[in-house]
Formats: structure tokens, sequence, C-alpha cells
């Protein structure tokens, strides 16, 4: 009798859980691979819709996934909670912050991107972010705080300002923070305050480029503009935010006509708010920078990772960096390779594509270079209203207004991780659209903590009595 | 023409938003009176199903309605978020933390209780209590945590110490959790990891006095422990918490037989474990003594306010106190006054019977003596068990087991605030139910903060640019 050693199943490291990293893990599923999966949160998140956990319409739940259990029958797959420090290039090891080390044969660095003030950090405090489920609980604590404030507030400015409420950026998410800022005030709220009417609340909405949605055509940013308008939205184009503060911000080049309340200085003018919300940019992760220092990768001034067209690097094609870490190039046969834009889909095509290219590379095949298919772009306004472009064989196919919300309703739903998940938000939704109520309007972290005992020992066993024997 | 000033409505102040205060704020929802109701938090909480916020079962919107939006039809109702500091006995007014004051002319006192460790707040860090929602997403994550940390973990005691989870005390919290905490580890778990068995995971339940659910009669206490025990929980009856540290508990009075990894001290011993809960007493807000050292009234050891048969103050008969704030007494004609039990009905009823004596006062007629309707007792043990004790002018119908569990179940939707939250609690449960999942195991916290950025201006500008534009 002779003992065989199976030959040593490649390991494959995928590090973090977005879309591109789930997508990649899922593609491996029935290969001979022993997948890795490390993410810091427990929780797929699903990211679209994550302002709807911010304005209190969806539980955290509703739109998180635990990873675990997303993988729980892809017998290859091993997921670990943990959060990566360091890629080790030439031992081919990435290290984790508790001292664990995952060796790999193949690694797919998938660490996203997190909300940036460009430089401007100290504006953090007053203005949060959105790209995390804790992001989302402190402005969700925010909004509906300033309202509660302002029911408790008698002088008249500074209740004004617990009502104002800004919006930094006028991108997707921008957009829909705006539009369902706007909702709130004028459809959820009334009736519920005696001291307050919450539909004078202002949504104040600044970009600083000339058009929201830039990613749309311009008749899709016109539409979206429009639909903000209808909803009571003030949206500024050409307005830059030069500072932050805990009393509100101060933005260049005025637009004409003051509201009362904002003072004009030189070329700029002050907009005084107690609930500053920052969607307007993003930074790829610290890793990116990291990685590219120990391979000789180079990184975009965004901090993403410059990839080859298969997604791999160059001095280390063992490494494929995806999704919104990676500045990676559309390549279509015959045409100019065009740049792949940060949006989810592109990040799961990236996924598949690189768990393909390393399956390629393990049979020794060729790799092959990245194809980024556009399906088209959506989003929502509102209730009832969205912007919709479409890609098609037929050319780009645009619509807005109620069935374009329809369509991103539905879009979103269908694409959410988990069957579950997909009932609770349709019922959610449907719920609120009939209601107008918002499901989830729960602020933690302010009841305190438990009784401090100043109490003797035979308080102590009296206590104890008189709660019918609980003490161990 | 004369000029006539309608008479002033009597203001009521009512401190707390739990089931007494809500009970006394909806009571008087028809009366010729000004209601004003503080809360430090936004939520009515339906704290019978915490433990399901704890567990992972249930997302917190579920079990957490708006107090303002309860309120948005009572025109009378005035809802305040804020945290009562100090009540001003003889100018009649409630002052609050952000500096308000309001005045009444009637006050209800239902500021309830919180976690006690009986003067070892020393343990607070390792054992944390149930009261509030920050309670439940705590104890969620310190329990998916400890599973996470196991599966990392290649040292065998240390991934066994990760793998105990102890819960301390036998009442209903206790029980609910460790049995709860049983089904996680043997049915939801499983599959899902790759490096440990979760159902090899220990649930210890210690009780300090001879039996678990001293609310229930012995019989009763019999089937809870038995059920508890046909799940896989570990309960020893007799074991009294002497100490909790980071690695684990010590144990008064050994019980026979010890199971590896505990040592004999004398009469004492160790349990191991990363992950404690602490159920075992509760005791009554500090609010109870300050008031009571301003009204000349009484507290007893756990902090409660003793209160005249009609739920007023001796000396400040203008001023209520009800729920587990109050020691309160149930006068039925003809019989000894008994105390009345710390459970949401008798809070309720309370709230109900406050108010009436305050619209009775301002009418000028007598008020009435509290009379407590006991219509029994009930408590889950984990799926498909529970004990249920019932009042009956027959006398007491007690059952357990499934039957039971379905009695709990449809009696705890039915009472949960809000029709929406009824469908989709029942809904998760439907769910839950057949797949033995949990929806809600999202860890918070975990992610960290913005790209910090070490950028130059010249980066900025072009990284507002590779995002499109967004910058304002």
């Amino acid at each position: 009798m002779t003992s065989v050693t199976p030959p040593a199943r490649p390991r494959i490291v995928i590090i973090g859980c977005g879309f591109g990293g789930l997508e990649a893990a899922r593609a491996l599923r029935s290969a001979p691979v022993d997948v890795t999966v490390v993410d810091r949160t427990n929780h797929h998140l699903f990211q679209p819709l994550l302002y709807q956990v911010a304005t209190a319409g969806l539980s955290a739940p509703a739109i998180a996934a635990p990873i675990r259990h997303l993988f729980r029958r892809q017998a290859n797959a091993t997921v670990l909670l943990g959060e990566v420090v360091r890629i080790d290039v030439q031992a081919r090891a990435v290290h984790l912050k508790d001292g664990l080390a995952l060796p790999y044969d193949h690694l797919i660095v998938a660490a996203g991107a997190a909300h940036s003030y460009f430089g401007n950090d100290q504006w953090a405090p007053y203005a949060p972010g959105l790209k995390t489920l804790d992001d989302a609980f402190d402005i969700r604590g925010r909004i509906l705080l300033a309202f509660e404030a302002a029911e408790k507030e008698p002088e008249p400015q500074r209740r004004a300002d617990w009502l104002t409420f800004v919006v930094i950026g006028g991108g997707p998410t921008g957009v829909e923070m705006a539009g369902t800022l706007a909702e709130i005030a004028r459809h959820t709220l009334p009736g519920e305050f005696r001291n307050i009417d919450p539909a004078t609340a202002r949504v104040i909405l600044l970009e600083g480029s000339d058009r929201v949605m830039q990613s749309m055509p311009p008749t899709l940013s016109q539409r979206a503009q429009e639909q903000l308008e209808k909803l009571g939205v003030d949206v500024r184009v050409n307005a830059r935010v030069t500072a932050i503060d805990e009393d509100g911000l101060t933005v260049q080049k005025p637009a004409a006509g003051l509201p009362p309340g904002e003072t004009r200085a030189a070329d700029s003018y002050r907009i005084r708010s107690k609930c500053i919300i920052w969607g307007a940019g993003v930074a790829a992760s610290p890793l990116g920078r990291q990685l590219a220092e120990s391979t000789g990768a180079t990184v975009d001034r965004a901090g993403r990772v410059v990839v080859e067209p298969d997604l791999s690097l160059a001095s280390q094609p063992e490494i494929s960096v995806i999704g919104d870490l990676a500045a990676a190039k559309s390549h279509t046969p015959g045409q100019e390779p065009l740049p792949v834009p940060g949006v989810s889909p592109a990040a799961k095509q990236m996924g598949r594509a690189a768990a393909a290219n390393i399956l390629r590379r393990i049979a020794g095949q060729e790799t092959a270079a990245f194809r980024y298919r556009d399906y088209g772009n959506l989003a929502t306004i509102g209730r009832n209203s969205a912007v919709v472009d479409l890609a098609s064989p037929l050319g780009p196919v645009r619509f807005s207004g109620y069935f374009a919300w329809l369509f991103w309703l539905f879009a979103h739903v269908f694409f959410l991780i988990g069957f579950r998940n997909r009932v609770v938000v349709l019922m959610d939704w449907a719920w609120a659209y009939w209601t107008f109520a918002r499901q989830a309007r729960v602020v933690t972290g302010l009841a305190s903590t438990p009784v401090q005992a100043g109490a003797s020992a035979s308080e102590v066993a009296a206590a104890e009595a008189a709660h019918k024997g609980p003490a161990a």
C-alpha cells in the first residue's frame, strides 16, 4: 500500500466582501481551490440602500446580510472577521490586526473606498459621510434629533438653525438624501410636533459643479434638479464649500438672492445649519497605497491602484485589485480602453473577471482583459421620482418620474442579497408608501447606563429579595 | 364687547414613556388637560421582546415605536425628548438636562428601573445587562463576535473560553437569553463555520436561589428547567456569583461534578468564559431617591418610592409614582393589600389608575385605591417552549411546551405597539421558525472612519475630478 498525498489546493484570499469581493468568492464556488474571505465587518452591505437606513426608512438588518450566512453552503469558502493591516507581498501573506497571518497563492484586494474630506478632516465631526451602517446610524440620529431640538427651542433663530438641513454633494447619495429629507419634513413628521411645523424645514443641496448627477446625461441632471425642487429642495449648483463648523458652513460664489439668515462676505456666504451631511467625495482604502509601495504599482490621485488589463498587478500577477480600489480600464476589441466607473455593477463584474483570470492562471491559460458592460445608471430622488439611463443595443433609453421610480425600486429589490430581505424591504416600502410613515425612527445612544449602586451589603440583599430572588 | 379668558387647562407632566407612562398619557386623551410626555429616548420600547434584539432575532425598529408618532393624533399631548435631572416639588416644575423647565399642576413619575449590579459596578464591563436598545446591541455584538473569535483562535483552551456563554440570573430575561443562545448555537450557526462547531458551545445559566422563574409556581419552574436542559442549557441553581472579570467568573457553592476547565478552590469554582450576560437584578431610577428626599416619601431598599393606595405621595398628592419606580400595593376590598409585581401589565394598570385619579382630583372627587388585576404570567424558553400561568375565576390555568409557546407568541404580538410592527415581527418569526435563520445578525462599530487625507491641494482637485465632480 502506498499513501497518496493529494496535491495542495491553491489558496485564494479575498480582502473585503463588498460587491466585488462577494462576486469573486461566489465565482470560485465550484473550483478546486480554498477561498478565504476577510472583512472587517460581519455583514455584506447593500450600499445603494444605505441612505434609507440613514433616513429611518429601513432597519439595518434589511440591507445587511451576514457574510458567514451567505457562504454557508460554499464548502470551499472560509469567512474570517478581521481588519487587514498589511500585505506581505514577498512572503505572500495577509496580516490581520489580531496577529493572524493568512498565506495565499492568489490574492484579490477588494477593500473599497471610504468617504473623504480631501484634506479637510476637521469637517468630519460636523458633516458625517455615509459609507457604513455606523455612519447611517449617526446621520439618522442627527436628523431626528434636530427636529427634537427644534421642538424644544424657544429662540426663533436657533430653532431655524435646527430646521436647516444641508447636503453637500449632488451625486447619487446627495440627491437621494436631500430628496428623502424633504419628504420626511413635508410628509412624515407633520402632525407630530406641537411647537414647530416640520414642513417649514429647509433642505439645501450644494453641488460644486454646474449640475447634479454628473454621471448622467445633462437632460437627466435637469430632470433630477426639477424633481428635487418640486419636493421642496433648494438646489444650488456651482456652490463650493470652503468651511464647515458646528453652526453651519461657508459657501463660495453666492447664488443670486440670499435667503434670510445668510450673510454675504465678499464672494462667499454663510448658511446656518445644525445638520450637515457629507455626500461629496470618496477616497480609496489606504491599503491601495500600501500595496503600491510594496509592488511598484502606481496609484492615481484618488488612491486607486492602476491595474493591468486583466486586473492584476504587473509585478505581482498573483495579486488582483478590483472594485472602488482599482483604477481599471474596460477593454473592448477595436476601441480605446475606457475608465471603469465606481459603481456596484462594475465592482461585481470585476469580481467575476478576477476570479475567472485566477482560474485561467491556475490552469496555465492566458488571462483575459476586463470588459465592462454598462447596463445603465439609475438614481431615485424621493417618493415617486427617479431618473433612469439605460444602455441598449438600439441606443440609450432615458426616462424619469413615476415609472423610473418603479423601475428603480424593483431593480434594487431584485439585486438585494437574500430572499427574506427582499420581502421585508418591499413590505416596508409598501407600508411607507401608503402611510408616509418611516419604520426605523430609532435613535440609540441616548439612554444611560445601569443604576450606580451606593448600596450597602444589607441593602443589596434586600433589593435582591424585593425582586424575588433573581440574584446569582 | 368683553374679552373672555378661557380657564387655564391643568398641565400634566409624565416622566418616562414605558408601559406605565404611555398608558397614563393615553388615558388622558379626551380630558380637557395639557399633557407633556418626557422621555430620554425617542422611542417606546416593547421590553418583553428586547432579548430578541440582543440575540439577533429582531431588528430594533421592530420593537421600538417613535413616541412622537404614537401621540400624533392625541392633540392634547406634547412629546419632548429630554433627560430629567431634578423635580422641583415646591415650584412644581420638572427640570431637564438641557435647561428647560416644565411647570406642572399634576405629575406622573414613571421613570422605571435599570439593571443593577448591587454594589458590584466593576462587573459592568464584563457582564452587560439588558434594559435598553444600546444594551441589546452590545450583547448582540458580544455573542456574535465570540463565535467569530473562536473561529480564528487556534489554541483549544482559549477557543473553548470563547464558546462558553454564561447567563447570570434565572428570571424571565435570563431564561429567555439562555434558551435562545442554545438555539443559536445548535440550530442557527452550524454549517457556517469551518474551524469550529458552534453546536459544541456551552450555555450555562446561573441562578442564586433554588429554582429558576421564581415568580412562577414551583411546578412551572421545574418545567422551565427541563425545557432549558432539553435545549442543551447547563442550568445551575443555588449558584451565587462572587466575582466577574474578563476571563470568566467565580461561583460560590459548587455544583456536584465539575466539568473540565473549572477549578475548585475551597467552596467556590471558576467558569472560564468570554461572554457573560447579566440578567440578575434591577434597581429603580435614581429619580426615586431624589423625589423621596424632597417630599419626605420613603423608598424601599430597591430604590422604589412607597406610594399611597391611590399611587400619589402623601405630602404631595399632585405627584403620582407608577411602574417599576413605585413600591405600590394592590387593594382588594376585604383583603390585605398585596405588593404589586414589577411586570408590564401592572405598570399599564397603574398608568390608567393614576390618570383616572388625577381626573377625579381635578373634578373635586375622591380618588380610588389601586387594584392590580393579575391575568397571569408567561415566559418563553426557546423555539416551541414556554411556560404559562394564567389566573382565571376557576383557579389558575398552567401549561407548558408547544401550545404555551404559541400562546406566548400571539400574546406578545398582540400587545406589541403599532400595526406594522406586529406584521413584521410575525413575518420575521415565521421565517425564522422555518429556516432557523436569524435576521438581525448585524454588528456595528467595527468598520472604521473616513480615509484620512494626507493629500495636497492638487491631489484633492484631481481626486474630486476622478469621482466626477461631486465636490462642492
